[in-house]
C-alpha cells in the first residue's frame, strides 16, 4: 500500500485506505447495533419471573437487531465485490462511497426505533425508508463504475457489470420500498420481508445470481 | 493484499478483509464493555464515604467486565488460530463466521445484564447461554474447516483439525451449559464458572492441548 | 510494513501505523454521531401521528449529523492527502496529527448540542468554534510539512505544498470564525455557512484549487 | 502479513493482527472519551447565558478528557515503540498485552468519575490508580520483552532494554502513586500531575531519555 499510494494520480485515493474507512464504519455499525438494546429495570432485584419476563418482553428489540446485523454483513459483502472490480478509487467513487457509509452508520437508528415501536407503522416504514435509501447509494456507486469504465480493472465483463447493477435494483430499493409499503398493511409482514431481503445474499445463489 | 484480491475466484472473500472485519469487532466489543459501567450518582458530591461506598458497589459490574474481556481476548486468539489455517474464505465460511460476530457483539448485553442483577440465576444463566451460543458459533466455524478440505491449506494435518474440533465442543459449549446450570445452585459458582473457562486459555496447555 | 517499521530511525514512528490510528478514529467518530440521537420517547405506543411529529421534530439533529459527517468525510479526504506527501512520521507531526484527532473526536459532542439547541446562538457559534480549532489543527499540521522537508518526499513540489498551506487557512479557520460570527446574525444562515464549507471540498474543483 | 502468519510456529501469534487489535482498542478508546461528555440540559432553551453557563461547567469535564486523551497517544506511542523491538509474539506477550489492553480500555470510566467530582478526593485518586495498574502493565510488558530475549530481534541492545524497563518504572507507576497520593493534599495537584506525567512524553527529549 505504501509504496503504491505515492504514486496515485494526484486526484486519486488509496483503495487501501478507503477499504479501511469502509471496514471500520462496518465493524463499528454491527457492534454498535446492540448498545440500543438497554438492561431491563427490574425492580425487585432478585425476582427470576420479572427479569426473564423483562428480557422477553426486549423480542422485538433482539429480532430488529439480527435482521440490521444480517443486512450490515451483506452491505460488507457487496461492498467487498464491489471494490475488489475497482482498479483505482476518484474522487466521485469516494463520495458515493461515503453517501453509502452515511446510510449505513445510521441503521442503528432505525432499527432501534423499529424495536421499540414494533407495532408502530410508522417506525416499520421508516426502517424500510432508509435501508431504501442504503440500497439506492449501492445503486449508485455500481452506477459510477458503470459509467467510469476507467475505474474498473480491464478484466472486468461491463455488460455483466451493467446488467449486476439492473439486477441490483430489484433485489435492493425496489425490495425495500415493496417492504416500507407492506408495513402499512401488516407490520410483522414488513419484517419478514426485511429478513428475507437480507437472507436473500446469505445464500450463495443470491450472490451469485447477482454478481 | 491488494494483488491478491484481484485474483480470487468469484465466490471467494478475501482473507485479510475477513479478518479486518473481525478484528474491528473484536476491538470495538472489548472496548464497549466499559460503557455499560455508569458513572455512580452521588448526592452529597464532596462526600468522600459515599463515592467510595458506590464505587465498591459497582464490584459485580466489575467482575463480569473482567470476566467477558478475558473471553473476548480468548476469542480473538482462537479466531486468529482458526484463520491462520485457512487458505481460502468462501461463502459458507464468511457466514459462520458471521454467526460468531453476532454472538460476540452481543456480550456486552448479558454482561451489562449479570452487572446489574448478580443474584439473579435468570441474569447469570443468561449469560451462559449467549456464551454457549457464541462457543456453539466456534465449533460450526471449525466444522465448516473440517467438512470443506479446499478451505484450508494442504500443510494442515485434517486428523488433529478433526480432533481440536471434537475437542472445542467441550471446553466451549459443554462448559458453558455447564456454567448456565450452575446458576440454578449458586450464582457465585456460575462466575467462578464462566472465569475459569476463559483462564484455561490464557495459559498456554490450554491452547496446545486443544489445537 | 512490517519489514520497513524495524529499520526505522529511533526517533521515528511508523507511518502505517499512524494511518491506522487515525483512520480508526474518523470510523469511529463518523459512527458515532448517530448514537447522539436518541429514540424519540412518545407516550401512545401505537400513535402514528405521534411518532411521525416526533421524528420529525429531529430534524435539526439530522441536519447536524449530515453536516458533521460530510464535515469528517472531507478531513479524512485532506488528512489522506497530507499523508500521501511523507515520506517519515517524526514525534512532532505524531503530535501535530494528535492534536487534529483530539479535536475530530470531539466533534460529537457540538453536533449534539447545535441538535439539541438549533435556535441558540451560543450552541451554533459553539459548533463553529470547534471547527475552527480542528480546522487550525489541520492548518498548523501542514505548517510542519512546511517546516520539516525531510518529512516530506523529494518529489513533493515545496511552493506548492506552501501556497496550499496558505490556502488552507481561508477555507478551514477563517471560513469557521466566520461561520461562527454569522450566528449571531441567523442560526438558520450558521448552519448554511457550515454545509457549504464542507460542500465546497465535496466537488472536486474545491479539492483541485486546493492542493 | 498473510504469507508470514502461515509460517509461524503452532504456539505464535502474528505481530501484525496483535498490532491490528490494540490499535483498534487504542482508536476507539481516544474517540469514545467524549461520550462521557453529555450536553447539558437547560430549561429555557433559546437562553443564552444558560447555555454558555452550562458549557462552562462542564470545564472538568473537558480537562480530564483532554488529560486522558494525550495519556492514550503516549500509551500508543510507547506500545508502538515496544512492538517495533519485536520479532514474534508469543502466548506470555500477548497477554501481557492484553493487561495493558484492560486498563487502556477502562479508562473512559475514571475519566468520567473524576470529570463529574472533580473536587471529590476519591475521584481523582481513582483516576490515578487506574493509571498507575495501566502504567505497572507496561512495565510487565517490557520486563517480558527482556525475560525472554528470543521475542526480541537480535539487533535489540538489551542493557538498553533493561535500563528502559527499570527507567519506566519511575516515569509510570511511580509517578501516577504519586499523583494518587497528591490528591489527598490537593485535587488540582493530582490534576497537574496527571497531565505533567503525559506532557512528559510529548516532548522528545522524554521519550528519548526513556528509550
Amino acid at each position: 500500500m505504501t509504496a503504491s499510494t505515492r504514486q496515485l494520480p494526484r486526484e486519486d485515493i488509496g483503495r487501501g485506505r478507503v477499504e479501511a474507512l469502509s471496514d471500520g464504519v462496518f465493524a463499528i455499525v454491527v457492534t454498535l447495533l446492540v448498545l440500543e438494546i438497554k438492561v431491563p429495570h427490574v425492580e425487585a432485584h432478585d425476582s427470576l419471573t420479572e427479569l426473564a419476563r423483562a428480557l422477553l418482553a426486549l423480542a422485538p428489540k433482539f429480532i430488529s437487531w439480527v435482521i440490521s446485523f444480517v443486512t450490515v454483513c451483506v452491505i460488507w459483502l457487496n461492498h467487498h465485490r464491489a471494490f475488489a472490480l475497482m482498479r483505482r478509487v476518484d474522487n466521485g467513487l469516494f463520495w458515493w462511497n461515503a453517501n453509502l457509509l452515511l446510510w449505513t452508520s445510521f441503521i442503528p437508528f432505525p432499527t432501534a426505533v423499529m424495536g421499540d415501536y414494533p407495532h408502530n407503522t410508522v417506525a416499520v416504514s421508516f426502517y424500510g425508508a432508509v435501508m431504501f435509501l442504503m440500497a439506492l447509494a449501492f445503486v449508485l456507486l455500481r452506477w459510477h463504475l458503470h459509467r467510469h469504465p476507467d475505474v474498473v480493472g480491464e478484466q472486468v465483463d461491463r455488460a455483466a457489470l451493467r446488467r449486476g447493477t439492473m439486477y441490483s435494483i430489484i433485489v435492493g430499493p425496489v425490495a425495500y420500498a415493496a417492504g416500507a409499503a407492506l408495513a402499512w398493511v401488516s407490520a410483522a409482514l414488513a419484517f419478514v420481508c426485511y429478513a428475507a431481503i437480507a437472507l436473500y445474499f446469505v445464500f450463495p445463489t443470491g450472490s451469485r445470481l447477482r454478481e
